[in-house]
């Protein structure tokens, strides 16, 4: 047994010696080489051009059909004494194709100075591409108030409205694709940073608060998109200047909070329907904002209680919905 | 300097073995012991319950809305002498949550037999959960067209209908949230199985192709969701058969194929946005559909080519969404 085990172990040496041999020989060959280096080229090629097409066929039309008149977007920044990021955050926005108009909602004692305007007109102009006009509106208020975020804009060209804090900035192609899935979805609010809406019920009375951004990748449901950075439909717009109850509005104003939360009560109340929540990826380019102050997340729980006692009932709806790129994607 | 060495050597090995020794001890006492199980059991606990609730704290109402009339959904099932699918595709949906009726459309030449009928009812009274009731009804018809599957149903209570074959099944999570997805974006048809258009210009003229999976795979683009496994409008139904142009009906019934095509260019034409496509797992317990006879692709390029004539232009919209469910992804 032991003189068997031994030859049979010496075969299996023997074998192995002699496929490593050849593999050597192989792989040292040049004609192998070459079909090496043609594998590993094209699996790089494979690699590069996935998502563009490698044969004459290409996509029905354009993924980009909005460059019809009326079938582009408008941006709607607030903005607040923070001028190097709003020129910052213009320049960039400016470049994003589907771009119609701009419009900054300004609540400073001062109107804008010449040198802003003339500034902000020169670096529209310079970074527009394609021939796109992008129009710049200042939409000067007299009253310094949250609520004229979503003051009426009777003008606006584009039905779809992008509302963007000054000191946030997305990738174009993001904003592109968040404004697709509004296209898709025009009567939700499309956005890039979801909230949470916990309830709590004590002696048959909910009560509700406001969860932060742990709670949503806890759970991975949501029930807001913040104003902050989303699409919505221009006639919100509409209903919150001429339908928002006053006492909300008065309280909007009183607390300098909460618009965005009155914004989305809104919206689902007419839904009866969840937002949608896009996947982006988000620059902060400011660092301060009401969000890190103290307190906020307790006024924003008294929010939440008002204004749904002010409706009569919880409209926000839940949903674990996110919204991704596919092209960006590999694996399904 | 060899010294040197050799002094630090015997150094760096002696501080090396009295750690080791520390950590063996350390490891070895029973209190490092007991807070070794905790952390472990914390780990897996914590694994275990993302996505319940492990405060008091829970979602602003249950995700599941659908319970009041009217606002769930109907299956709307083309079934062709498979019986045996049929019924293990009934038993299936009849457990899922929101289900409000189920239509089969019977296109055979026999009227369903009685013990069918039967077993169904059965079937469906046994598997729906929570005392709901699921109405079951058999859509009978005189003549054999593909034009059926889309016929008017007049009685139809739910404004969501979920187009299914009968041989694939989704869990009943998966349909649950692309009925969510199309609550959100109840003009549009929200579906499982995503598929391209390709098109190619020849002297000014475009001439497309039907791009299957892997076309979608590779660019992460789609214009279509099968209406084998999607969600659309009751009001679609209405449209097809009243508006639907009468060549595009008798083409489809000529050729048994392209319903779905004709269905798709209909939502388009009338939205001029693109379908949804949702994520989720199909399970195919049949084993042969007209997909899997040759010349399948060429035909279905025809009828692209021949609806795009009809409609005098290319009304479908081709888009890179895909709608995934957040509380089933843990890299965001």
């Amino acid at each position: 047994m032991v003189m068997r085990g031994s030859l049979l172990f010496n075969n299996n040496r023997r074998t192995a010696q002699r496929f490593r041999q050849l593999a050597i020989s192989a792989v040292g060959s040049s004609k192998i080489k070459l079909l090496l280096c043609f594998c590993i080229a094209f699996t790089v090629l494979l690699l590069l051009s996935r998502g563009s097409t490698l044969t004459e066929w290409t996509d029905s039309g354009p993924l980009d059909r909005s460059s019809s008149p009326g079938k582009g977007y408008a941006i709607l920044m607030n903005t607040w004494k923070r001028y190097d990021l709003l020129k910052q955050s213009i320049a960039h926005y400016a470049k994003c194709p589907g771009l119609d108009s701009i419009h900054l909602v300004w609540s400073e004692p001062d109107p804008p100075s010449d040198s802003l305007q003339i500034f902000l007109q020169h670096i529209i102009r310079k970074n527009s591409r394609n021939g796109r006009q992008v129009e710049l509106k200042f939409d000067i208020n007299t009253e310094d108030s949250l609520n004229n975020r979503f003051k009426e804009i009777k003008d606006l060209k584009a039905d779809a409205v992008f509302s963007i804090d000054d000191d946030i900035i997305f990738p174009c192609h993001s904003v592109k694709f968040a404004f697709d899935v509004w296209r898709s979805a025009p009567d939700q609010m499309v956005g890039f940073v979801p909230r949470k809406v916990c309830v709590e019920s004590k002696e048959g009375k909910d009560y509700y608060s406001y969860c932060g951004w742990w709670s949503v990748w806890w759970t991975g449901t949501y029930s807001m998109v913040l104003s902050k950075a989303s699409f919505f439909h221009k006639k919100y717009l509409r209903l919150y200047t001429n339908e928002m109850p006053t006492s909300i509005k008065e309280f909007v104003t009183e607390n300098r909070n909460c618009e965005d939360i009155a914004m989305s009560f809104l919206v689902a109340n007419v839904t009866d329907a969840p937002p949608i929540w896009v996947k982006g990826k988000i620059y902060e380019i400011g660092s301060t904002g009401i969000s890190t102050l103290g307190g906020h997340s307790e006024k924003r729980t008294q929010c939440l209680n008002r204004f749904a006692a002010e409706f009569g009932r919880m409209p926000l709806v839940p949903t674990s919905m996110k919204a991704v790129d596919s092209r960006r994607m590999w694996f399904w």
